[in-house]
């Protein structure tokens, strides 16, 4: 049986780079040999605390969901992947058989196998065996970590999709890790020509402002609900989107939306209970969206990023190899403000 | 100049039957005779404390806007409308030229001139004018007490229609005062077949099973959330409709929703901010809409009173005069439990 | 190897009722003992032509695909089901892992194996392994007939949900077979108010009246479009839903259709060139949906009979037996206008 | 009473620039100083014909309804707009009261009043009279000629917007006249990023190319279906618009259009009878919609091009002054090949 290396988790802030066995295909999986893995802030808090809610770190587990790579074998029920073919990894794999896979919102499938999520295993290894509708074809000309990087675009994609975002809209992103950075690029996708950003650093504003916001805002020296009403006119924006996991910035969402406009939720805060004004939601006709994961968004994604809607591999900041991935973890868990997207090439 | 008696609110508690003139017509008006006019909470609201949030009555203020009646003359521009016709009054006239009213969410329209909301009178009178295109035609077999029953049933259609409520779906409605009554009827009109309605009064209960609801729940006697679970098996419900306007009936729309699950807020509470769980919303992907009024109702509205869709006109359960205006008010004020809706009519 | 009883189509107007083992059960399956099965148009299409279109058959296939059964044993996957579950069958097992079928819209699925379509056997006979996430548990107070006609329900659920059908519409439902039938019922449950229902055939106006159908017009006998131009005050319908799949009622859909309206076309002309006026489709913006089989709508379909929506069982007009299979065939080939839907119980 | 000079169509090919009373203004109108305004399709059906279908020139016309210009003069109740603003102008003022103007459709509104439609004048001439909120103001970097594309850019944004134009789709645009070549534009603002663009006329498509299409394909010299099924892998596009009005066009759009695709329908034939084939629609389960005019366009599109979107102006390929309108009205009479978009300068 092949080897491979993989960086697995035992403990909190104990991970070890160790030799496992190349996984075995199932007929209607394709073996992909993993080329680049981001860290998302998910693998942190795991690697950090051995759990995140209800999924804790029961056994040794590989970490890593955002990862490109190539094709190395196909399963023999496999038809629409071929050796060679460079992919982006959809890290979700669903039942299909469900009432939300059936109605289209898989994202929501209980049976759900998610890389990196207890007790599945994850991306920060050689080879990953996945089942072939999960990976989706990438241009010659993009990048591997463009391809690992439409995991954290989906959630953008699938926020802006959800909240209706429309050509013309001003919207709001507060929050600017990688996520709340690719909603930015989403929302433009969406049409929207004015996408105020705020965030509390200023080297993700300046980020912002290459992946297309139109309005920056630091929210240390600005205050930000000022600032949106006064480039909206004292109106608010077509639609707020929370990235950042606050509580404050979950209020302010809601606060800065206009009538009739729309929020969508999607960082969540350490504590979850948020005390929205049901006064603002109700007397403003609030459409409020809660937002989990991503669902059929893979194919547009890896379409708009292959279109150079934007420079996305500026949001990376560091690299390392598989050997390095300890190293990787502590540069994301220990420099939040100094690092955007810590990526892992191999 | 004609006079005719109207009750206008001059201070807290301080109601007064007079005579007044009778309203002059602009052109694209029609002028009402009014037969029946409920009593709304928001009617009980102003009469107890001569406010209600941000709008204060200043000056004398006609109460009620839920009103039927027949038009007794029509202005020179008036093309939909003949004397004699009988006709729902839709009570707040919009100014069809803003953002909001173009793109047919006109119940957020600023300039908006809603009957008794204060700086305009409302209709406990016997004459309105009213511009005709927010008078709605009734047919002869329909009662004028239903007629003013499809204000407050307008928001529950809205609410429904804002929800997406579905055939088949099951919805529960948290509260049952009128709104939430007649909120069992829109569900029932949009296709729900299960159709959970809790209160803390059984006479309400009662209500809300002649008017459609399937399971009965006294919040008293029983845990709301846990019959909600038993009665879906533990999924919750698809639609969760908040009508009572506390922080525990908001808080428990977001509870009882299955995931992918949608929640309406039409009440409001006294402390309007309520702590809800955004670890629910998000990782549930909660839609959740507030409720403001309604539009386009009216139509539908009386096109299914009209077809016999339930005994709205149980719900009355106390009926004065004009004359008697001061004691239909106290009625609706003092006994909360005993009375479901008060109706004047003329 | 068990033996089970099996009506195989050999040719055109050759069928037999023989002896065929009883089908392997999946792990992923259960066996249903069929206990009844609508016949269909296209099973009498399939009888009489051996084809439909580009689907033929080519080796004797067993026909039948509108059924309700009861379970006799489960697969070792199976969860969601147990013995003595009585269960509508849904027809078509999908891939689950397309385009389509993760987006929702699973009637596009281009793997799906729908009984009694070429190469997939049917439903007439005794036993039928299906997956089991196709089958759909029903109360104990429900017939297996009405089961067996939640197949054709779901058409008509399918049309009026992708055509909007909203509370206190106005539909027009042009043709009644079995299909238009159940699409008066399916309009009703989305809130329809009028449904002018419209057919050739007197038998049949006279069971869309018992399904709903507040006007019927023979359009031997009056000028449908006259008929529904006057029930709506010149104006149109709502939505207007075409069954009937001939040229003329094709053509009188989108003439009906109010501006603005919405149009739905569910049968096949024979000649399927149909020359619609774009002028009004343009002028009038209509919205035109073609409508291929249904998805997610068995549950749905499944709630609302077993609330008891409508006497539906008053749409089979004859009965057969598995062994009197070709007579059942003979009867709806050759008395369409006598007789709305043959079953045949076991 | 001031004059200014106007061209007026007296009857097929006879327009005559002459002096007329400048318009007095209503209260709730401004009088507004044209700068640019297109000469439009229509306009020249009128100038050639007399008469569009049911519209017929029964009285001497202005034409054109194209344009934009600056607010020189505001009626005593307009408070959106001050002297010197530079507006796009909406060219059809509506009733705001009828069903469809209160949901959002205005574009159905039966009292429209639309410039250049017999019996209302249009903006071939110095001074408009507008009702104030049909007014758009426009920022000062952009052109009047941009304001003036704002109406046929409208169209193409509609039929996006009704036909759901979503990031990364393919979309196929067939006729690039002005409306097809700003329907190019339209697609990109919706994220669309496969753009074929069809015509018979190699200037339009490399205008198209420079609008932002991706693939070009010249209907004289390639089959269109073929290239378009050769570029999306036989599979069809998300959604294809027809703006060419012919009924080759019109057939090829549902042809080309993906399973569960949609379709757009823009142009008329001159023989609106256009034999679609049902199959096709029912078996694909398409969308087609018809689009006529627009609603709640404009303010998105002059955010769309103050942002610089596309190069606009590029479209116009002819220039006139007011006095040379009869010059104008026949160059894009007689050089459609040659001519794209005929602006007349005031």
């Amino acid at each position: 049986m092949e080897k491979m290396k993989a960086c697995v988790l035992y403990a909190p802030l104990d991970v070890r780079v160790e030799e496992l066995p190349v996984p075995q295909l199932k007929p209607d999986q394709a073996l992909v040999k993993v080329k680049a893995v981001g860290v998302c802030g998910s693998d942190v808090h795991y690697y950090e605390h051995g759990k995140i809610g209800r999924y804790v770190v029961e056994k040794p587990m590989i970490l890593g969901h955002e990862a490109g790579g190539e094709v190395v074998a196909v399963g023999e029920a496999v038809t629409n992947l071929k050796v060679g073919q460079r992919v982006a990894i959809e890290p979700g794999v669903t039942c299909g058989r469900c009432k939300f896979c059936k109605e289209g919102r898989y994202n929501l499938c209980p049976d759900v196998e998610f890389l990196a999520t207890p007790p599945y295993d994850g991306a920060f290894c050689e080879y990953l065996a996945m089942r072939a509708d999960f990976l989706h074809p990438i241009p010659d000309h993009m990048s591997f970590e463009a391809a690992s990087l439409v995991e954290p675009f989906s959630v953008g994609l699938h926020a802006c999709k959800r909240a209706g975002v429309k050509p013309g809209d001003t919207v709001a992103v507060l929050g600017l890790g990688p996520v709340g950075l690719l909603t930015v690029v989403a929302a433009r996708a969406f049409g929207a020509t004015n996408i105020i950003a705020a965030d509390l650093a200023d080297i993700r504003l300046e980020m912002a402002r290459e992946m297309g916001a139109t309005t920056m805002v630091n929210a240390r020296e600005q205050n930000v609900y000022d600032v949106i009403m006064q480039a909206t006119g004292g109106v608010g924006v077509d639609v707020a989107i929370e990235t950042a996991g606050s509580t404050a910035t979950n209020l302010m969402a809601v606060q800065v939306a206009r009538r009739g406009g729309k929020v969508a939720l999607v960082g969540l805060p350490p504590n979850p209970e948020v005390p929205f004004n049901v006064f603002t939601i109700a007397d403003g006709e609030l459409d409020i969206f809660g937002i989990f994961r991503y669902a059929n968004t893979y194919p547009t994604a890896v379409e708009l990023l292959a279109s150079g809607i934007a420079p996305v591999e500026k949001l990376v900041t560091h690299r390392f190899t598989l050997d390095q991935a300890k190293e990787a973890l502590d540069k994301a868990r220990t420099d939040k403000q100094g690092s955007i997207k810590v990526m892992v090439n191999l």
